[in-house]
């Protein structure tokens, strides 16, 4: 077939510069690198190794058998949202009406259907960093600024400048996002840091967009929930809860999340929902609901577990030589450094191929994350020790070749 | 809590304009007004009554058993896509490298996906239309120009200006958008005319987006399948086609779709799908490798059905004074209209309100189809006859009360 228009040679096809743009997965590129290695231990997705609870892959299995596979209301199923709004209102002890509940298909969708509801093209967003890379490619595909407030490590654990945060949303900030527990570091905004930027976002008409999926996985011995924005704020405050069901409930791979928002966004939100994927499963929806009516103990036992690896990993990698590990408070993931390298992909990509450890570069999350590495600790404790005498073993070889 | 900022009264918190512009369903707000009534006949989705085939909710319910409950492949799980590639290969007598293929999270994800990928603020679509108002709505969103060509009822069927269709796609052109078999018309594009645009497309340099969601639901006895652009383009022509299992193999719920793109496209159509919902559930893909492997004779037994009833409604409806109903050559859509009512939301609404009878208004599906209604035929035969009758009797009445 002739492929030369008007004379000139043909331009193979592509898509438009801001998708070219989006940068490859940084993690994809180290996972790519150890495929096929059976000897590998792999801690860089943010996925626990535990399978989904059986009484929510029943649900859905009774949901297949009974024909819940025609299509639901754009919003979710009202069983569900009601479902959903009960619940927020036992954590947060606080009324939420199934009309500022929306149910999407994941997690990652609630954040590209809120932010598709809020950003133009120029709008500036604000972001707590180093984050999930998906949190700030979103804008950059819609064509929004994004400005990088990094959290800096600090007497051992994780520390927010608040003052620097504040100056940055200004009136001409159209929105703030908070990941908190945050991925990949595990800093937890505190109530009192969440007040100050709600009082100052409120004054100046700035959107909040806290992304809450690492809310029951605050860890530690009694600890509750992670602070949110929903229960200090009015029903109409310029705020969005995104969540999913993927990391508290093992059920990643499902893609259900939920947004809850202002009241009067939730006509807007279903039709942005038609448009994108026009409803989740009803299958899954039923999931969603026995998750939440039958699902505690098993958040309460991963959450036991977490704190139980988060402590026994962040010890493990402070007793390495040169390690630096902040405690994370919340979430499921160690962000550390080891000095001497400040190339997070080139380390990354040693420690898969000279140890056989399979970690997330820091530069995944952002220029503020390079140098440092990604460990989820949803794994079980065998792994994660073995993990840490590779990385020990790697570590001390790389000292004995410096020295000698 | 004060809601005053700066001695301003509180503005509601609101979507952007973009999204408030998007028109709320025309169709939704028909089927509203008939929610809760139990005496009505519902013909305005476009959703089969019939249940997905057993062999399909049996995989996926084996795939949830077997713990498929985890992340893929971002563009699709590779069995899935060589199975896709393989039933292509059949189906279009040419091969189809799975590097062509990526799995989305229904149809109209792929769709999303697909214009992300193409379309910038500013950039011009052309549409046949009247068209699934989805299709016309993701360039909105995106700030996207769009130039409807409209098929015109003709001869008993729907005929395209190929000459109207060809002069409104110039060098400023981004993206040319074609459903065959139409939704909502049944409209079907001849290989002759896929030729001719074709040409024209890559003589331009345009995209060609095919949304081929019916493409397997050609009527009428001995009918094979819906001509195609991917047997009559070269693998690297600026040519995507958009699918899904809904319609074919009975899964509307299961949200599940895929695209045909150049391989060029491979890399950042799994980027935008990874900010967008990241991957389709895995045990839903399995669902998927069953439908492909085992659909067949569902296939034909609906296409059978629905052939059948076409015959049927057009029949009917053309027995009936003053309705003009063109012949669908695919899909599973009438589209008709009753002289004298030439406003199709207000004649929607009297028919659920007076006849019982729940239709589609035309105006759902763009200015065009104004005056217009849709009748989906994927329904039984006992339930079509019915809704003629009550078609027939308000017509009938209608016509007496003028006349008295």
């Amino acid at each position: 077939m002739n492929r030369i228009a008007n004379g000139r040679p043909a331009i193979p096809p592509q898509a438009r510069q801001p998708v070219a743009d989006l940068p490859a997965s940084k993690i994809r590129e180290i996972a790519n690198a150890g495929f096929g290695r059976t000897d590998l231990l792999r801690f860089w997705f943010g996925e626990s190794t535990r399978s989904t609870p059986e009484v929510i892959k029943q649900a859905a299995i009774a949901g297949i058998a009974a024909d819940e596979t025609f299509y639901t209301h754009n919003n979710g199923r009202e069983d569900l949202r009601e479902a959903l709004s009960a619940y927020l209102a036992r954590l947060h002890t606080a009324r939420f009406d199934p009309g500022r509940v929306t149910v999407t298909s994941s997690g990652v969708s609630a954040l590209m259907i809120a932010m598709q509801a809020l950003l133009s093209l120029g709008d500036r967003v604000v972001m707590v960093t180093p984050i999930w890379p998906n949190v700030a490619q979103i804008p950059q595909l819609l064509g929004a600024e994004v400005t990088r407030i990094p959290v800096r490590s600090e007497a051992g654990g994780w520390a927010l400048d608040l003052d620097e945060l504040l100056a940055a949303i200004t009136p001409a900030t159209r929105l703030l996002v908070i990941n908190s527990p945050g991925n990949p570091t595990g800093w937890t905004i505190s109530r009192e840091q969440q007040a100050a930027l709600l009082q100052h976002c409120r004054r100046l008409g700035v959107w909040i967009l806290a992304d809450d999926v690492y809310e029951r996985l605050l860890l530690g011995e009694g600890a509750g929930n992670a602070p949110s924005f929903l229960p200090i704020a009015d029903p109409h405050d310029r705020l969005i809860s995104s969540n999913s069901f993927s990391k508290a409930w093992l059920m990643t791979g499902w893609r259900l999340g939920w947004l809850v928002a202002p009241p009067e966004l939730f006509t807007d939100l279903g039709k942005l929902i038609e448009i994108n994927t026009s409803c989740a499963p009803g299958f899954i929806q039923s999931a969603g609901i026995a998750a939440l009516a039958e699902g505690e103990p098993h958040v309460a036992a991963l959450k036991a577990d977490l704190t139980q690896n988060r402590n026994r990993l962040i010890a493990g990698l402070r007793a390495i030589g040169g390690v630096e590990a902040p405690s994370p408070e919340g979430g499921m993931y160690a962000f550390f450094r080891i000095s001497g390298h400040p190339a997070s992909v080139e380390l990354a990509r040693r420690l898969v191929a000279e140890a056989g450890l399979g970690l997330a570069p820091g530069a995944a999350f952002g220029p503020e994350g390079e140098g440092w590495l990604r460990w989820c600790f949803a794994a079980g404790q065998g792994a994660l020790d073995e993990g840490l005498a590779r990385l020990a073993r790697w570590v001390s070889d790389r000292q004995a070749e410096e020295h000698s």
